[in-house]
């Protein structure tokens, strides 16, 4: 498919002459080496991304994703399906967690309808991008079509295009809905991990020990069914994603593409980033881990993107929540860099030279 | 002294009736039961300590207490003592590393000297409260005398005291500057838990090998010679503190005293804090742990305190600079307590009841 080509064709890796002029303004700031820990990092990557020491994040937006999913017939969650259209109607609304977040972030919130099995009416202010009503249930065949995983991966590639239509776009944030979508996140880091399910399952919004052992069983049988192809992410995408996924996927390659950092959320945010980078590994230079899900399986896809979250709160949310927060840590490394004086500029002597 | 008696005696237990209402309200919002982690009990301790479900930290300030150590005679620290007085400057200036962390928080850097080896010109806008200028070498003898110990308390007291003179004071950060404080510090918890030197001894701003061990050695010889009696905490600060340790804890005293809630910083200000709680154990319910310092010391004061902190960035900096931060994820849990709304606010089925 020509947006997805195109979207991969232009990422590019990062300007590394800026990572290092950023580095040398690190080591010459006046404090010991080292001790602003992860946000020393995040300040560098920022820099080579955006070709300057002084970054600036203004305009922040969060696209939380929502689509449903037809593996819930497997009992893999605690709430109903139709929580999902009702919370996008929250966000809309702006009373949601991760309105509430944003705002104290100064990010905006946008939703975007990727596959709800629920009609919303067309002057709802979302993105419309309704791929199907919901997925088909993988644990008894493919959760969708190879075309529809496409068309779900443009979808996102496109809002990424709209946002910026729509003025700049400094920093991107990714965020989720969808009732039972920590099953076909699990079933995306098992396909192209080959970990044992068992190892990477989790309660997702807290379902029992028997709950759990139902989704164990359910994405075992998805993955024996369905056999995704590792060496190829659209596959997994098809055999045992979610469309919603499928639109985190293509907001991450949108944004690399355009040279846009990306935070990811937790589990399902991270799963669509992982199908980015496993079809355009420069993707990864754009990502940051917001933060550290409960979810035991985004610790794995974390691994795999060799990616260090920024914090670590114990959520199990979503929404984009984790990565609402995040932006703020993601800020203020910006400022570190930039704003902490060096030696030179104060005259104290630096104790490495 | 009356001053720390006083304020001992003005520390009350926060009301739990508020901390239950917050807990009615969290468990009714739109959203998994505990999915927004270590910020939900967040909330539920600052309701519970501003009685009311919409707390508001709108005035934030840093206090940033410097002292100098006779123990640097040791070789203990990268750094020269006179690198204390030179970043008291730069705090001074703006533009050091928690005047850039603090104006991304929204919160005011005040700082103080308790005790530093150089004579600040009177119309420097700090508090001027030096106790003496740098404590004595206690790897041969006390750090300080009883006097010396209570007047830093006081100090501390004071300065909350004046603080809130100045106008409203809803949330205190502390934060510290002394070359060679980690040691002192790190005496102080080896004092209180008992636990052998080399389980608590860290790199501080970055010695080698050679230093570490000079510092642990250092450490010992002052704890065999001077003897500190753990059960009598200011007995340990005399022997083996520092006088900004002294006007942390007073810090500590003087909020909790004042029902104002304390976020405490990495090593140094979370020994300030534990010298506050030994003395008045109730002043742990206002204390908040901004993060996990790299010093490993840090991790048993923690433990002790039964706090947990709320970011883990891999900082080593001190200043207060963990703590500023913090205040914005602290700032966040008191917006996920008052503005999510619940499922009866937006008729969404609760899968809990």
């Amino acid at each position: 498919m020509k947006t997805i080509e195109d979207a991969i064709q232009r990422i590019k890796v990062p300007d590394s002459a800026w990572r290092a002029k950023a580095q040398e303004r690190l080591r010459h700031q006046a404090r010991p080496a080292g001790s602003l820990g992860i946000l020393e990092e995040v300040g560098l990557r920022l820099a080579a991304i955006k070709r300057t020491l002084d970054v600036r994040l203004a305009s922040k937006v969060i696209v939380t994703c929502a689509g449903d999913h037809g593996i819930c017939e497997e009992g893999v969650s605690l709430f109903p399906s139709d929580v999902t259209p009702q919370m996008v109607y929250n966000f809309v609304g702006g009373g949601a967690s991760i309105n509430v977040l944003a705002r104290h972030a100064g990010a905006r919130v946008r939703v975007a309808d990727l596959g709800v099995a629920h009609e919303f009416p067309p002057d709802l202010p979302i993105f419309h991008c309704k791929v199907a009503p919901g997925t088909r249930n993988f644990a008894r065949g493919p959760a969708m079509t190879r075309d529809q995983a496409q068309r779900s991966l443009a979808a996102g590639i496109g809002i990424v295009s709209a946002l910026e239509a729509d003025g700049p776009l400094d920093l991107l944030g990714t965020g989720d809905m969808g009732i039972g979508n920590t099953t076909p996140s699990t079933a995306i880091i098992a396909a192209f991990s080959g970990l044992p399910v068992e190892q990477l399952v989790g309660r997702g919004t807290g379902i029992d020990d028997q709950g759990l052992a139902r989704k164990a069983e359910a994405i075992r049988r998805g993955l024996e069914l369905n056999r995704p192809d590792p060496r190829d992410p659209l596959d997994v995408l098809t055999k045992v994603g979610g469309f919603e996924i499928g639109g985190l996927a293509g907001l991450t390659l949108g944004a690399a593409a355009q040279g846009i950092p990306v935070v990811c959320d937790g589990l399902i945010s991270t799963a669509g980033a992982l199908i980015a980078c496993e079809l355009a590994p420069a993707a990864r230079h754009y990502l940051f881990a917001g933060h550290n899900s409960v979810e035991v399986g985004h610790r794995y896809m974390l691994e795999r993107l060799e990616l260090v979250p920024v914090l670590n709160l114990q959520f199990r949310l979503g929404e984009g929540t984790g990565a609402a927060l995040a932006m703020e840590l993601i800020d203020a490394a910006t400022r570190v860099l930039a704003d902490i004086k060096t030696f030179e500029e104060v005259s104290i002597q630096d104790a490495q030279t």
